[in-house]
């Protein structure tokens, strides 16, 4: 029996456009199972299967209502093991690509222009004509000096920008779930290249994300915390 | 034999910075391999091993010489296969929250902001009148109308936010490698939200993404194409 689902339509019953139902609809998919969707719109909720969140996708499987994207794609998963996974076990290598390229392209590059300055106090003098004179040309002839000196202004900003992180560390123990792996060495590398040099306080001790790098930094015996650095 | 890596370090010797190295000394942990570090420095490119590409981090692993972190990565899942994985299979449920937080904080924030008015174009009498009451609310205030006049001024940011999707769809086919899987329908459930109702030009034709989501509408024969839309 093919399963029912409820999907937000415009005033033309087929314009669908609601993200999250097309998430469901493509999990739908990729397990191969049938479905018969409903146009539903923003004023009907009166019109939903009880229980009624008043909310779409929800989705009837033989009688039972489930609703919520996510927890749809963990019921399908859950309800039909043996078609094509949703989480494929191959697809980590794949979506730790993603997390290393928010990596480097938020996080690291918001850190650099936080601590360019502490990097050079803590480097010996040859090093320091050397990454001085490439640094301050990468960043287009500021001075180190000038790179970093409205960093207050600036850490709001940043702290903003971790959010993909911080909401994920918040309902997770770590970036990759129940336990570390790959991924999460890749956003801690950036957190342990600012705490190896600067004491400044990148991090709110009531954030999520500083619980997670205190058990990233647990790891291992302490292998993060024994090296030489500023803070927690 | 212990592994030898060769780590970037301050005028301290053992005050390592590197966010990379961090990664593969983190890797190699997990692994529980033993490393001996070299500690080294910016401008001693003369003193890594051969072949040198001049950067750290380096490991020489019973005398094969292995550059960059992530083929380091990928070197040790492979090379050590029986010990605990980097890209563990129940890692995907975990990364793929990380990639649902990045498209709800980022890329559906920054959508919403062009097409809103748009939406409320293709929805009926009804539902426009809740929507304007509802969102104008959420906005604010603001009126429809206003918080999408300048949309075009912002499209570059947004753009830009996306680059952490631009880069890993430009290197693998599908944000979950070679394969889509749950993670790729949750970002292409923000982009059918948008061509379900809306012609404004969201990514450029030469753009990598643009071509991901060509290859996210051929997916199902066509699912997501089939449904009305705008654009490709």
């Amino acid at each position: 029996m093919a399963i029912t689902m409820y999907d937000l339509a415009g005033v033309e019953a087929d314009r669908r456009f609601s993200p999250f139902c097309w998430r469901t609809k493509m999990a739908l998919a990729h397990k191969g199972l049938q479905v018969e969707t409903v146009p539903w719109r923003f004023t009907e909720k009166d019109k939903l299967p009880m229980p009624n969140d008043g909310r779409v996708p929800v989705i009837i499987d033989g009688g039972r209502v489930v609703h919520d994207s996510s927890t749809i794609a963990d019921y399908l998963e859950d309800r039909y093991p043996d078609r094509p996974s949703l989480f494929p076990g191959t697809a980590s290598r794949g979506l730790s690509t993603f997390v290393q390229n928010w990596t480097e392209s938020v996080l690291q590059v918001g850190l650099i222009r936080l601590v360019l300055l502490d990097i050079y106090n803590h480097i010996g003098p040859t090093d320091q004509a050397y990454f001085r004179q490439s640094r301050e040309s990468r960043f287009g002839g500021m001075t180190l000096e000038d790179v970093v000196k409205d960093r207050d202004e600036r850490l709001p900003a940043f702290r903003a920008s971790l959010d993909p992180l911080r909401r994920t560390v918040e309902r997770q123990a770590f970036v990759c779930g129940d336990a570390p792996a790959y991924a999460d060495y890749v956003v801690f590398g950036a957190f342990q290249w600012a705490r190896a040099i600067s004491d400044f306080e990148l991090i709110a001790a009531d954030d999520p994300i500083f619980a997670w790098r205190r058990r990233m930094l647990d790891l291992f015996g302490g292998l993060g915390r024994k090296s030489p650095g500023y803070g927690c």
